[in-house]
């Protein structure tokens, strides 16, 4: 995609088209428009969804709700930080471009309401850059660490490589003009973001999850072992992969950011069919490498879902210009790029639990390199010509400064976080899982289970009141309750019934109550 | 959202426009705007599945496909209460304005196939207002009760409110002129529902939960504690959390009912926008609350859900016309409400599973009066006259009336139910949970766990066909079923190489039986 | 839905229209349309995932990730061969209408850009049909053979019956000229595939179930009775139905194709009200026939999903003419023929654990019929003459043809896969259930659960380096990895401190090792 600056927009949206249409047809022209990005960015916003829960079935159950905080709140940091500053340095021209950053419309301030739609759908890609991070640093990044880089990805890391390659003044977007070449211009070319979305998601999750260091139990070094921490449900990733394609068509098919100028139809529908190629020929060759021996022996259906999901990210570079074929070339090839990664990675000692770094960085970089070559117009299998090659040398340049600035101040963020002792959680801690310590929230709680379980505890307390009166010996309760029927506790009229227990307890911490004999009480009590 | 009279409708719709179009354009406009209609409605519907996974995962196990089948059926309640009665109470105006109730295409005779699109999409929002109510009343409603109410709020309760406040002839819609204000007409103001669905949703939701009183064991009332009944599956929550986050857009954003004509597009957008930010300040001031020791210590993932989905609910009235700033204190405020609406209902002993009273109630309220300060044209801090205080006694006016109304009727609902002894499930359900007795289906069956423990069981019973026999004595098989291969059951084989038990006992009821000494038999059979 | 030939299409949608616009409004109108399909195309792609996870929540917790991922791959394989056959077959006419199948552009080779939304949207429902297969063969079919006949399903064998029946040229579109009827003529009539899709799909499902045969344990075939094997997990099924019914209202609705044109949006809208009318309609029945001793007596969910499901496959037909309360009839005769179809495949001895061909087969077949009675202008309740007489037998000639073609060519690819023996799993991988030996993917791996129990496991083995020593012999690291800092595994420390083990063992293979005594380490350990 490609946004001229926004005051251009403006005009360009709202105001008489140059096909000398009538006012009437042109409003029209500008509403479909934004019913398109609202429609497509509604259902990349739905990807958050998709992550969460291919991240929450990959991590073991202590973790799952930890994981899914991280991806409910990478909605809604997005949508502080993004409306704060991130919008502003991304695409803040204001009229005098900016090869680096854009420095207007702070808090969405003297931002036409016609660029609403627009700020939306660019809203909806900067919380995917952000959530990409969460995959590799899971089951052991602490929470405040958490919201610190979030609010920095989606404050200004990404929106200042949007600005680079998305903006009409950005120096990606501009490139540089040869002599050699009759003075035509080249530049990057990243039409979905498999370099700005992508490689830098996947950057920042390799400089978390190196900084990070892997999950205990991971590496058993002196053995020279990976133990395979495996996520504790299947259906759940699943259900996010299948999430997570149905937002592709969406993210690849809506980087056209209009429908109603003529061929905008045809680029969508190329954008979308590509990438369901693309991703019929990853997972295809997932599945085969991992059954044929070449990197494992089984029909995996994780491997294949991230390969599916590499394969997408791999054409979002070209989706709108590769021919069918050529997408599922990508596709295939993204596959062999997507396991050679995850195996790299292992080697190397690095845990990325949910392979974000291969699938997002690894398609992300073979999508940007395989655009110079696939590209139907002007790539060097078509062209092949010295402009075609010039073309590869700004999509590798485009990778290298992606690469570069985020890999640099993600690995200041991650850094200081560390330094400070606020990147990973304690031992105990990882040890035990997040979710009890930090949340207070199992994700699974256990006297959630079975058919009556807790009523029968409730019934065992009943006869024995001076026990109950102990455990729930933290009271503070203002005001009586007033009775509402028959529904009420058991223990109530036992209590009521023996009267108050003849040696009351002094009050002490509940935690160092020992539990009534025979008995664990699992239900927790809230003090009012 | 405002209809004018389905008549008007038609021929403004399908008609020539205003503008001196010709046809085919206006045409195209109409097509245009059932289109977007009826994709919103699509993705609002989707919100069912939200709401079911929300309540699901807050039960416990044993009562989850209570609380599903209860979701399931307000989709197919709704499609048909609305279509028979409630469409027709809400928008049958027919020509003749009436203030309080429409009476016009029941069943949906008479009513234009150009006004299809509307139907559906209204036809969504009732059943979202239906299913708010079933978080409240989650584990321990009758089913026959669920069945009354939701076909009296889907086709009668929120209809007549809808058409107050949604019908161009409503009395809400209409307002008042003042003399005081050179007769300028003031009227209630609603965009996409605080009031007309949430407000009415939470009033609903709180008188059920009041005449059902609360869970068994959920409040001990001689010592003045309250027990946190944790729900079984905090992915399942969460799942319904990102869908109504999804949801919600199209929920405000397709308030605006057309995207054709000028400045449609323009507040959609803002709509979306506004959504987004007044969530996201809900949820970050929720998260902030919960951990502050204000209302909590923990990074509460529940909390966080149901504060952003407060703040999307506050936004509702006014998402059209605020702007994102106002938005966004809208949110923070919103979470503010939300929790003291929570704790307080818990110390009034009202036992609300979900926290959907204050979500709804809480939020939808406070949305209402929100809109009479922060609308960025004749709000309170931006007019600073007479009038926007007239809008604040309009906006209050339209509180109490839809509270009034909703708790009148739903009161007479639910206390006829309650009289006629069908609106709790007896005591001894609720402990052994509703999924057994009611539905026969156990959320999680036991049996169906594990790798080959079921054909091991099998293999037990195969080395003793008599006990066998007698598990399996109840047939009714009409006719013989032909041997299709190896694949039978293993006990086939057996039985016929050693020929009926010795001594067949007489036919008993299976119930009587008492299992295979050692082994529990948990296959569940069906007779023919 | 009706494509003319693509040639025609092309010039259709994107050059001038025939009202006499100017080619921008034309333009506009194609964009539109595009829009349109590829909108609710990528709705019904996320159909998939309901298929998906319905089926996934109804089988064992043995066979979860097997079933899953023949769901994703279903979505990947029809990207592969629809693109390379199925397109082509369906609707590559190229000027020269052929009644029995299209031969042109494979691998979309000559397709033009404009006809691409179109591929998109039609790919879509290939899939859709290939993966009503899967829930009836599951938890017995082979990977492989699975593998064979989606291949053949999306590749040849729908495409083909589309192209007689949604083909202009098609034999079933063109019916045939009666002089009977002064010459008018008669054709088959299906707007959204009750029998292109649903009747295809449930009749290859029923080849498929009885080849196999059931599943172990299903039938006792000396007593005569029948097990309910319970799948494991209700809300997984209950997400796939909800996303389903999300799904069929596009799957309905876009069967339209168009948008732009007059009364398009009308069609739609009337399609997605039917659709949502059929389906309450069939809900209600469904659950009452169950609760009310005829088929049951319970209040089930999963028959009450099922049965809305019938229910919306039946309206397929003839959504688009149906007139709301023929719809609702249609639901809740769908409804009886469902619960009968279901009754009489068990006694039949046919096993088919999603009931897929009472809901596909079923709902499919009585729309078909339903559709020549109830049609609002021509129907035989509407028209009595003999043209509506002659349109009953099309939809039987249509019926029988789909059928008969389907069940030939279905059995010859699943008897071919029996006879060479790779058509069912051996029996102790079905006993132990397919998740593992097939894709060493538990869906619930026991080790991911609980709250640091795999950490006190290494605790343990971590006072016993010896024992750790052999459990971890098998090693091939070719580096040593960088100890990145106090995170890395328990034992390390341990074995540098203590040496290597006094005794070395010799390499043995892992799988003979006794585990250490008292402990069972549950970890998996990937060999690099």
């Amino acid at each position: 995609m490609l946004i001229t600056s926004i005051t251009n927009l403006t005009s360009g949206l709202g105001g008489p088209s140059q096909t000398g249409e009538d006012d009437s047809s042109s409003d029209l022209r500008a509403s479909l428009d934004e019913f398109f990005l609202i429609t497509n960015g509604v259902v990349i916003f739905f990807m958050q969804c998709g992550f969460a829960f291919l991240e929450a079935g990959a991590v073991r159950s202590k973790n799952t709700t930890n994981i899914l905080i991280k991806n409910v709140m990478d909605l809604f940091i997005s949508g502080i930080s993004y409306w704060l500053f991130g919008f502003a340095f991304a695409f803040g021209d204001g009229g005098t471009a900016n090869k680096f950053i854009g420095l207007n419309y702070f808090a969405s301030s003297g931002l036409a309401k016609s660029q609403y739609s627009m700020f939306f759908f660019q809203f909806t890609f900067a919380a995917t850059a952000s959530t990409i991070v969460s995959g590799a640093v899971a089951e052991r990044c602490e929470f405040v660490a958490y919201f610190a880089y979030s609010v920095l990805i989606t404050g200004f890391i990404y929106p200042v490589v949007t600005h680079w390659a998305w903006s009409s003044g950005g120096w990606l977007t501009v490139g540089d003009t040869y002599s050699t070449l009759n003075n035509t211009s080249v530049a990057y070319q990243d039409f979905a973001g498999s370099g700005v979305v992508h490689v830098l998601g996947g950057v920042a999750a390799l400089v978390g999850a190196l900084l990070l260091g892997p999950r205990i139990g991971r590496f058993h070094r002196s053995s020279k072992t990976v133990a395979t921490i495996r996520g504790h449900s299947v259906p759940i990733a699943a259900l996010g992969g299948f999430i997570l394609f149905f937002g592709f068509l969406a993210f690849n098919g809506g980087s056209q950011l209009t429908i109603s100028s003529s061929g905008d139809g045809e680029a969508v529908s190329q954008a979308v069919v590509n990438t369901v190629i693309s991703g019929s020929g990853a997972a295809f060759m997932s599945l085969l490498l991992n059954r044929l021996h070449v990197f494992g022996n089984t029909w995996s259906l994780l491997v294949t879902i991230n390969g599916a999901l590499t394969g997408m990210v791999s054409i979002c570079a070209g989706c709108n210009v590769l021919e069918p074929y050529a997408a599922c070339v990508v596709g295939l090839i993204a596959a062999i790029v997507f396991r050679t990664y995850s195996v790299l990675l292992v080697r190397l000692g690095v845990d990325d639990p949910l392979d974000a770094v291969a699938v997002h960085f690894g398609g992300g970089s073979w999508g940007l390199i395989a655009v110079a070559f696939f590209d139907s117009s002007e790539g060097i299998f078509y062209a092949q010509d010295l402009k075609s090659a010039y073309k590869l040398g700004w999509q590798l340049i485009g990778l290298v400064a992606i690469t570069a600035w985020t890999a640099t101040l993600s690995g200041l963020v991650f850094g200081v976080l560390k330094c400070i002792g606020i990147l990973r959680v304690p031992r105990e801690e990882e040890e035990k899982g997040l979710d009890i310590p930090k949340h207070n929230e199992p994700a699974y709680p256990v006297e959630a289970y079975g058919h009556g379980h807790i009523e029968r505890l409730l019934q065992i307390l009943e006869n024995n009141p001076m026990v109950v009166t102990q455990g729930f010996s933290n009271v503070a309760f203002e005001k009586e309750v007033v009775d509402k029927g028959p529904y009420e506790s058991p223990e109530t009229q036992q209590v009521i019934l023996k009267g108050p227990p003849e040696k009351p307890l002094p009050p002490t911490d509940k935690q160092t109550l020992p539990p009534p004999d025979g008995v664990r009480l699992t239900v927790n009590h809230t003090r009012l």
